[in-house]
């Protein structure tokens, strides 16, 4: 094992029902709170209403940030630190999946800040502190709830970067698994994918003698698949519980200690995607990780060997390391595609003529450890 | 699953040669530290002359409170409380195990308060507020560098007795396998029973829809399983390492959530026993709680079932799931023996004289669950 330093002090608040505590978490924070929301059907279902309710009842302020997209957009970070500062928000309050989180994460960070927040993200500046952040989780995904991650789209530039700070730690995040019924089955399938690969990126990687963090990560893994009924009965509480507690737990921290290395390669391939053709990032995940994969097998079957064995229970038999590895990842794309999912970069709307500038914006991101573009080409070809 | 709460703020700063990170992560808070000191062979080693000059070099004032011992006395803790008055300490820095780290954290809390601390055990009183606490820990087993309980002994009343406060958690703690390897043959089994323990004390209880949970439990009885060969080869750095996190993660809440449950029987027991008879912990658990396993498969198997195909990949043919379940924990059990961990209080020198006694204490033990002194009495008859 190699030397880590952790540290997560997220609140977590779970299980149905728990949304009714948002007032009161929220209160011990201050009297004026942004409330961050996100595109899409929650405001129909009346889950910001009911939130403002709740702060409001609890003697709180209610600003509202709106219409915050998927691959949520720098305009709607600079847009909520505007409201921040006029207003005076002593809490960033996000009620959404990733992308409302995550613009709360940066919203937090630039109000507390005189300068350009995009400066964070290309590396130029370092960021000193944030308002603090509560979170209701309404999408088992990102595991934004409880990570120190922040992702944000330049569509300006076409980039999608991202931030890693503790105080990117929400002071609590509500994980009320009542909200969740109502996500279509495409999108948690999305959601189902995004966990697995966030515990997958780091499971290969680095030092191989981090027996727990193993197991860890091969629960989560075998967790998420074990909620697959989830697909048919999308109603069910108790998959939606289990899956959602699966998507938090892959992205804590806890699945990665250890190994000495952080090789996220389908998701600094995919953020190029996305930041480029703003497809959802479930489903490029579901394209590019298992690509990667197969990449990373080659050079270094062994982890790959342990996966097919204890996540899809395969024998060797007579094949190679490297045989047997590729027949795993073959097993997880034959499950994402029973799922509904794409495993073609045709079937997300990208074609070969922007591998090269793709390739280009992976070496370039601040935050890469690729930088030769042969590499991510291959990835590309590999999938197309 | 269950609703529930989770929250754990420990900075875990983990691997050979961290212990060095000692003085600059105390100075943070404060100036004046209390240095609490086991009995046993750190003094010897160097250990503390080591951290009193870490602290020094950051600029602290070091007072020490000397000599506690395993299963720390109440007088222990008075006389740190004394010494934080007396000196203005403000932070309490234990080196040591379980025994060192409790006493620590009583200390902490006491310093505090004007009135008797022991009040907070017998649950007379609530505590408000506790001073910071930093560890290095040098044995894997309590895990107490990341859990909320702290366990003390009162002599007088021959009690010992739990609290269990969020304030309890370290602000650091230092895990340092180095530190591990002078510890000797028989409390390493000593520890690898406890952390085994802790995780198998929930597991069988409650709502049993936690999958990732029940992986995760699984994660750390299969790892402390695969450690065994440090029994040889005490130095093995790597062993250490994945021992030690593993005791770690056994009870810093992770292996519980969601079960709505906390049977620790086991535990409450043993608590019992060396309150009166001072017996090693790991050695009590190691009789206790495959006897209080045993109790709780006849009455509900299923987990059982679950565990002895999971943790020993036993197949149950024709049996029962009783037969099979108590099955699995007879493999448990052959499994401490190997390890030269007794099984019958008779080899700990608990005689049948005491067990009405012990089960009298624990029936009144303020955070018992046990109600009926038969429950305890059955157990104990099963292992004499």
């Amino acid at each position: 094992m190699q030397n880590f330093e952790f540290y997560n002090s997220v609140r977590i608040i779970f299980g149905p029902g728990e949304m009714n505590r948002l007032g009161e978490l929220a209160a011990g924070y201050g009297k004026k709170a942004l409330l961050v929301k996100s595109e899409g059907p929650l405001e129909k279902l009346g889950v910001y209403k009911r939130a403002a309710d709740l702060l409001e009842s609890a003697g709180m302020t209610v600003v509202a940030l709106e219409g915050v997209t998927a691959n949520p957009k720098l305009e709607s970070v600079y847009e909520g630190i505007r409201l921040c500062k006029k207003n005076d928000i002593d809490i960033v309050i996000a009620v959404g999946g990733g992308s409302a989180i995550d613009c709360a994460k940066a919203v937090a960070m630039g109000a507390e800040d005189d300068g350009d927040v995009w400066d964070f993200f290309t590396h130029d500046r370092t960021p000193e502190k944030a308002l603090p952040i509560g979170v209701v989780s309404t999408l088992a995904a990102t595991g934004a709830e409880m990570s120190v991650h922040c992702v944000i789209s330049n569509v300006k530039t076409g980039h999608k970067y991202a931030t890693h700070y503790e105080f990117h730690l929400p002071k609590f995040s509500i994980i009320d698994a009542e909200l969740h019924t109502s996500v279509p089955k495409r999108l948690t399938a999305c959601g189902m994918v995004d966990a697995i690969t966030h515990t997958g990126e780091n499971y290969f990687a680095g030092d191989k003698s981090t027996l727990l963090t193993d197991r860890i990560a091969e629960g989560v893994i075998l967790t998420v698949m074990e909620c697959e009924g989830l697909l048919e009965d999308l109603g069910n509480i108790e998959l939606r519980n289990n899956h959602a507690w699966a998507a938090t737990i892959a992205i804590n921290g806890i699945t990665d200690l250890g190994r000495g290395a952080f090789e996220y390669g389908a998701h600094i391939i995919e953020h190029a995607l996305s930041g480029k053709f703003d497809v959802i990032h479930g489903e490029g995940l579901s394209v590019v990780h298992p690509a990667w994969l197969a990449y990373r097998c080659e050079k270094d079957p062994d982890k790959f060997v342990k996966f097919a064995k204890r996540i899809f229970g395969m024998e060797q038999g007579s094949m190679s390391d490297v045989e047997f590895g590729k027949a795993g990842i073959e097993a997880l794309k034959a499950r994402y595609k029973s799922w509904g999912m794409p495993l073609t970069l045709g079937e997300i709307g990208v074609d070969e003529s922007c591998f090269d500038e793709i390739a280009e914006i992976v070496v370039n991101d601040p935050d890469s450890f690729i930088d030769d573009k042969k590499v991510v080409l291959d990835v590309l070809n590999s999938c197309k």
